[in-house]
């Protein structure tokens, strides 16, 4: 299914999650999930382990779940804590919990190997913690497609010209060359078009007149968060690529959880260095981003659906896939790694060439 | 599929079925019925051998049906009686007809193999012929889920307090053991629930206000028949448990009839000791039922949902489980013994151990 | 699947393809359609060959239709003319374009093998091109099911009397003979009922009162273009079988194409010798034949829920059903001689046998 299990998945913000039960699906698992007495946010398997009735039609009592069938409780570690009818509990009606993160208003859950959860690697940026930028979280996209083609979309600057031709592009970046670089964990693709008019989100946000230079950076950390860094400045600025904070910068941020083969989560949200503050002009930004997305979802369910067909022949990849290519073939890597087990390396020389 | 075709399942009640062609889905196969001039029911597998067609869409010309794609016709027992365009009417193009047994207002159908078909084996009991006893004939509760969860629900009493807190069960009996016996054909789960406050149902029908001594007995005729004894009575009268009568004593009864391996119908009946003759306490009664049927309906439909899923773990069994327990192996027996032919005993010794 | 893909098929009439994009499915194949500036229409494989998105989802420039995903740009014969981001446009980037035949108002798509399509063989009769006959374009009957359903039943006479009792039938003909004969291409099955009452459709259309001769000829012209030629005459002219033009005479014409194997659309349109240029005349017989045509739909699609079922029997054929079996026999043998390459006869006498 092509899921990295043993990474943080965003479940939503710290703000959907209050004291009442809710029901979360990623990676073709449910969850059940709920803000404890203490604060902490619990993330339990939403299935019963006697009849499987999914928990989340049960109740909470305390910081305890009642199945809704027959009675067993749980506590908010997954922990058997009573059985109606019988006086023991035994550690094998105990159900799965799954790590939680709670940072920056944000709540991740980890779905694989619990014992490789690291809290220390949930993803931050130092934008989220400077005066100088305003964060706003945003909303979740719902999208009837495989997560590969959502990520790998969010690692395309060529779409744009023709995706968003009157919000994030138009015409005159449709030949500019768009540049590539991998790192371990960052995929990023990037250009720069400089001294044309301004697009139509900057027109309606930054109130750009003239001509002007304007980048987007595609930051992909694998295997599902992107940061889009994108912004404008007057041509007549000259602005150097590193200097993008003197322009209007915005970040779009996209934390893409799969929630199975065929429906992903996007939870995006949104920095900016200009109008700190002004809710008016977080909700426009929500607005023309909402547009946009809109116009992306609408290309990837109609792929999705013609991939499940029948391909007459193999499809074609072309110069502006780069990006794309390199992600595709890293999350192999990682989903391969992760369901098989090295044993050891070749006592050397355990294979030799003949020339 | 888990079905037992050699048994009687309930079609409808007698006053479902009447001169027009009715359709009804049991054990995955299609009938057409219709009451014939002489008062008899007839059961006739839904299908043209020429075409396919539902003979439902036809129409009934006398006591035959004719097709509606070429005008085949059949009489109430399944002969082919015309083959518009030639002379002969082949025996094979005949159609199978299906015994069918009408009594207590209630219609029975034999889907298994005729021969084996014995009308003195329909579910009978003494209440239908009393006095005594005032009979109504319920509703049809349809169910998306497998047969054998909506069946095993019926032999456990254990739920009653979870699924059922305002209606038919309170929080008093979470904990009181359930008795269980198991005879050839019926399996029997009980419990007392004694000097404990009356439960929704027996406050609205039972007009009791103080303590009382309550019962709930299941009883499960194999494969699908449940006969449900549930009565209260003032504790002070100190109520023996074989003098029930003296108690307000209720039948529910539940003809439960698989329609496919996803959908089912529970046919359900009631029988009453008081309020003879009142149709205004049929109809509380059956306004009660219908609210606690629901609360089963959400709860089956969604275990059933979930089994549709891979499961990540063996479910587990706990001690409330036995009556459920018992009823799946005897099913299992009984499809087991219907689909294998045992064809000889062993001459003793056949086998031989050593130690 | 039992397409025969070396023939042509009606996508539409003349009228539905204008310059805006049009998708078109069948024989499992998506296209998309649009007039060309020089008016020829063009029919491309809706599946861009990088992100597979159907690029009827895209636009139309001049003569080309760029993709909406990345601007990837075709002509309006396949080739692929814009690649954005780079400059070569390679042949594997072609997608395959269908030969188009547009004729008497009726445009038709080969989808099988481009050398073998020859417009001479686009399906014809003198009566298109006669001042004696008025030709109308009817509607498009969208079904779900298989196309050998709906072709058989247009070879099929003896259902006339039992589907539509009260428009093209009645009672007089149930027992009538059905003629049949087969040529190479052409499967006919007729049949004449002399001295009946007329039917409803020529009492509403024709105006007859007292008895008529009425004919039904049902010649079906392989793969699936069905010429029923149907009319009626007052008794008393004493009408000859091949005198029909002196009666009222409508030709209706069913060009039908496969979707996929459960859906398939009946283009129908009809010809008469009476009434010519009254288009209040066109509206009544489509009126008429929307109705007839309601009941078969009615039929076939019941009949095609039926065939997904597992069946317990083998189903039997009848008398009547000759044009029918020839019909599929001729199918089955065009798909065998479409996916089969003969590559030899043998060498006589390669088998020898001994009495």
């Amino acid at each position: 299914m092509d899921f990295v299990n043993n990474s943080w998945y965003v479940a939503g913000w710290s703000k959907d999650f209050k004291s009442n039960i809710t029901t979360v699906e990623m990676l073709s698992q449910s969850l059940v999930m709920f803000r404890a007495t203490s604060g902490e946010i619990s993330a339990l398997e939403d299935r019963c382990p006697h009849r499987l009735l999914p928990l989340s039609m049960g109740k909470r009592i305390g910081d305890t779940i009642q199945c809704g069938y027959h009675g067993m409780t749980f506590d908010k570690v997954g922990k058997c804590v009573r059985v109606p009818g019988q006086a023991n509990t035994p550690a094998r009606a105990d159900i799965r919990a799954f790590p939680v993160v709670e940072k920056n208003g944000i709540v991740w859950v980890w779905m694989g190997d619990p014992d490789l959860a690291d809290a220390e690697n949930v993803f931050d940026m130092p934008e989220f913690h400077s005066d100088d930028w305003h964060m706003h979280h945003g909303g979740h996209l719902h999208l009837k497609c495989h997560y590969l083609n959502v990520v790998e979309n969010l690692v395309d600057p060529a779409h744009v010209s023709f995706v968003h031709p009157t919000t994030l592009g138009n015409a005159s970046s449709e030949d500019v060359p768009v540049h590539v670089s991998t790192s371990e964990n960052v995929i990023r693709a990037w250009r720069w078009i400089r001294n044309a008019p301004a697009v139509g989100f900057f027109k309606e946000f930054g109130n750009f007149h003239g001509h002007v230079d304007r980048w987007h950076y595609y930051n992909l950390h694998l295997p599902s968060t992107a940061v889009i860094d994108f912004g404008s400045i007057a041509t007549e600025e000259n602005c150097a690529e590193e200097d993008r904070d003197r322009g209007v910068r915005v970040f779009a941020l996209h934390f893409v959880t799969p929630v199975d083969e065929h429906y992903t989560i996007d939870h995006w949200m949104h920095l900016r260095n200009s109008a700190r503050g002004q809710d008016s002009a977080s909700e426009k930004i929500d607005g023309l981003l909402e547009t946009a997305f809109q116009e992306d979802k609408a290309i990837l369910e109609a792929v999705h659906k013609a991939e499940q067909r029948v391909q007459p022949r193999k499809p074609v990849r072309i110069a502006i896939d780069k990006g794309p290519n390199v992600y595709r073939k890293r999350i192999r890597d990682l989903v391969d790694a992760e369901n098989t087990e090295h044993l050891g390396d070749p006592i050397a020389p355990a294979f030799v060439y003949k020339d």
